[in-house]
């Protein structure tokens, strides 16, 4: 079987190190076999997306958020490929009042995880617009996660 | 016990066919016994509630909406019948800014709800203003759902 | 062990009223272990955070939405001390459109689940900007619950 660090790899991608959560919050919490995960918007731009922020731009740094998600998962679960499928994506966009394009802005995620974990990186999403963000950020992302547990791989407890 | 499909034909309803993902999703992922749904919003308007869309419209397209997820609920799980709990509604309206009037707008979806499924239909709910949404829709719901397993259903695995 | 309630009467905060549902809502589900709470907003304001209140009136409010929280779990549970984690907050904040200071607004709710719950209340979260909100409230939070079965505590179903 492929990992999932294969895949990166090939696609000539490098986990960064954790951002620093921006608030008394943190990462990520598991609840049986969920992972939820944090908001998050990691990239170079900031702005509204439709006026300071083009539509590839905007793309670019749901990638770039995708990839620091990433970063979350592996250092939450100890390996990216304990995951079993990505369940849920909200897409959240600082877009300009009439801005109507947030599908293809949350692709550059949703793209990434399919890339990364194929099938299972599927997932149901919600891409609607914020009326502004945290430091003027373009966009956030959170996602719930399914994973497995150690036991459920090694057929012991 | 009488079926969630005699109750859609006594109130008229006819489940629509599913509308196609705009974006690189899909319309629900299970977990456990959970049945996360994509955002959706479907029906005759576009533009700013409070504006362009009225309460009145608002509320029937929140309707609608509710009808296009129960289509994907009917196709993800085979039969209404197998949802035990609709649990959490998040309801996004397309509003101007000083909209204030979301939840008579979400109940909507959340009136057919509880017409459908009864008491199973009541649900926790969150509904807030959107700065702009997907096509300008005048609205988007996500919704999260309970659902028995076949096997609970039949008392076998 | 310290019961949650010797924590609240130690930092002087008394569980008010359940405030009724605005629409056709409830105010939380069960799941499993997971408790999903309907969106709430309470307090003494109303208005754009970042004009008509101050960043102090709206961590305030954050907070006195955090306890009305915990008066719905209370209510929905029986007891808090069968919290065992704040899986995740979403707090959307009814802001003006260049606000960047939603995670010092939302801190408000979750510096009170951290004294509260201890180390059970460090939660995921995702702080955001709404367009509007339900009767132009600065803020609204909802939260997902992780809580222990009575079975589970007293060792028998």
């Amino acid at each position: 079987m492929t990992s999932v660090y294969d895949r990166l790899r090939a696609i000539g991608i490098e986990l960064p190190p954790l951002p620093p959560p921006v608030g008394n919050y943190i990462h990520a919490v598991r609840t049986g076999n969920l992972l939820f995960l944090a908001g998050k918007g990691v990239g170079e731009h900031t702005g509204k997306v439709g006026c300071d922020v083009s539509l590839e731009q905007a793309y670019a740094f749901a990638r770039s958020t995708g990839i620091a998600l990433l970063s979350v998962i592996h250092h939450e679960l100890g390996s990216l490929d304990r995951v079993s499928r990505i369940v849920k994506v909200l897409g959240l966009v600082n877009a300009v009042p009439d801005f109507a394009d947030h599908p293809k802005v949350i692709d550059g995620c949703s793209d990434l995880f399919i890339e990364v974990f194929g099938e299972s990186g599927r997932h149901a999403r919600t891409a609607i617009g914020a009326g502004s963000t945290p430091d003027q950020i373009p966009l956030e992302i959170e996602v719930v996660v399914e994973f497995t547990h150690l036991h459920e791989i090694n057929g012991n407890a």
